[in-house]
């Protein structure tokens, strides 16, 4: 497989997005998300979303050309409006405000409408967390799982994330969706040609299936079963029915070209570190306390030692999906 | 078995912590708490813990005479000092003096330190969305589960709480511990003499097991695997490490009156539900549509129903039970 740099895989990824009507500011900001997901090892979204991101700009599905339009209904909340384009440049302006409204009021939040897939939820969190921020973000997705108890697909397997500051080092990052595992590991096995494992998702009718392609049309099966989806509806509550953005039942997929534009939702929460107490000591005492058991690490730390290696020594992209790519 | 009702219940429960060195006050918001959860079908963190705290109170673990103190580090976020006391009088500070400071910045934030056992984490949040807030608790707990790969108990077994208002009916409430099932279900087990399911606990080897009294003495096993110990670590940081509160590992029991305070930390986040959209519309629309799917129902409508039949038909408690507490 050739190996591309990070650079390198960037300018592969925007101009694609170029070609297919996406602004050169949003298609860096896309691009760099992407190629940073595959570099952490996120390959399902990583590289393998460019021609599914392409065929929506084509069509308008995404609208590559959009600016978000940030308005302050309250002193400490941004309503921010993506559009219906890309997820990421919206978020981006989160993670530019947040900070400022948070030192001032000791808490802020974003709330994003009109929005598309947030791809890696701990980014835009560790970015918050680098500049002094505890950090949370609720985001949905087109709908995947069944309330408890009942068989539609109704919730998206809506990811949760978290960063914290630790002093002198990169933050601690939660991120994590709300199903069993994230529908993307779906997505590579079908791209694979590959089953799944028994326990990730139901069939359209409801029962334990391990094909790939059975699964992407069932339901996926919720962490920690009933728990799960409470939290999954906690999420479409706030990252949809308080900002004002689509619930996962109203969105259409991120997947393909077909149909009007997601609309999904994201809410962003910011809180000044330091406001309650001298609390970075303490962060890097939890920490301390995690790492000093054997087998156990901090979450993220896996994603931070693969993006370090693939800084130096680049990213393998199967030549089919270069091409698939060069073709867009 | 005897039945009480309600204000019988309390009545009991008060005069039992007013004997035990607890100011009427504090006495008359622990009772209601207690028996509220009795009602709700709760038994884990109702009358059975009556006992423990009036034990805990009278030699001052928790100090039943405790003001809670409140200040406001930033003009949205206020700090509150539990002073070791029983964390409901803290928990009703948070819940008067929240929605007044959301509705003027969109959202506020309480940060409780030097707390207690926050008992339904569901009731304080169910208040809050009754004052027309979106609101969420994140409260931690005496160390009972290893990270993820570890073996030590780091983390308790820290409930997530959320309510969302809902127009014309009783908010939607999401209350849950991130173990696997509740610590208190342990507790009951022993109290009845019975053995708990496998996949619950392990033991102090790391082992499964079936003993409840080997389980209460080893860790517990979390929800969905690295993800609950996940999201565990960041209730930690944010209910202890954020309000400069104890961490799990810092806290002594809930359970007995050994050692000193537990020092445990809650940090509660209110949002005006209707700051960024028209969202009370909306979030009918989602309960409607988990309503619709025959089997499904809404997080908290069980505990709704059980706290109604109460009302009218009062709750049976054990002779034994009774005894015990008159006897405090």
């Amino acid at each position: 497989m050739p190996v591309l740099s990070l650079p390198e895989a960037e300018t592969l990824v925007a101009a694609a997005l170029i070609r297919c009507r996406t602004a050169a500011s949003n298609a860096a900001i896309v691009a760099r998300a992407l190629v940073r997901a595959e570099a952490e090892g996120l390959k399902s979204h990583g590289i393998l979303r460019v021609p599914m991101y392409a065929a929506q700009a084509k069509v308008g599905k995404v609208d590559g050309f959009a600016v978000p339009e940030v308005t302050r209904p309250r002193p400490a909340l941004l309503a921010i409006d993506a559009k219906y384009g890309f997820a990421y440049p919206a978020m981006y302006k989160a993670v530019d405000m947040l900070p400022g409204a948070a030192r001032e009021f000791g808490i802020a939040a974003a709330g994003i409408s009109r929005s598309h897939h947030v791809g890696v939820a701990g980014h835009p969190m560790e970015a918050l967390a680098n500049a002094g921020m505890m950090a949370m973000m609720f985001a949905n997705a087109p709908a995947a799982m069944a309330p408890w108890g009942g068989t539609r697909a109704t919730f998206g397997t809506d990811p949760v994330a978290f960063a914290c500051p630790l002093p002198g080092r990169p933050p601690i990052v939660v991120d994590l969706s709300l199903s069993k595992v994230a529908r993307g590991h779906i997505l590579a096995a079908i791209q694979k040609g590959e089953n799944i494992p028994e326990g990730w998702a139901l069939d359209i009718d409801g029962k334990p299936t391990t094909d790939a392609k059975a699964a992407l049309a069932g339901t996926m099966v919720p962490l920690g079963d009933a728990k799960g989806t409470a939290l999954a509806l906690m999420v479409e509550l706030l990252a949809g029915g308080l900002t004002g953005a689509n619930f996962a039942t109203e969105a259409s997929s991120f997947l393909d070209a077909e149909g009007p534009p997601p609309g999904t939702g994201q809410l962003i929460i910011a809180i000044d570190a330091n406001s309650f107490a001298n609390a970075m000591p303490r962060f890097a005492e939890m920490a301390r306390i995690v790492e000093d058991q054997e087998g156990a690490r901090l979450p993220g730390a896996r994603r931070l030692k693969a993006h370090a290696k693939a800084k130096t020594e680049g990213i393998a992209i199967s030549d089919a999906l270069i091409a698939e790519i060069q073709a867009l």
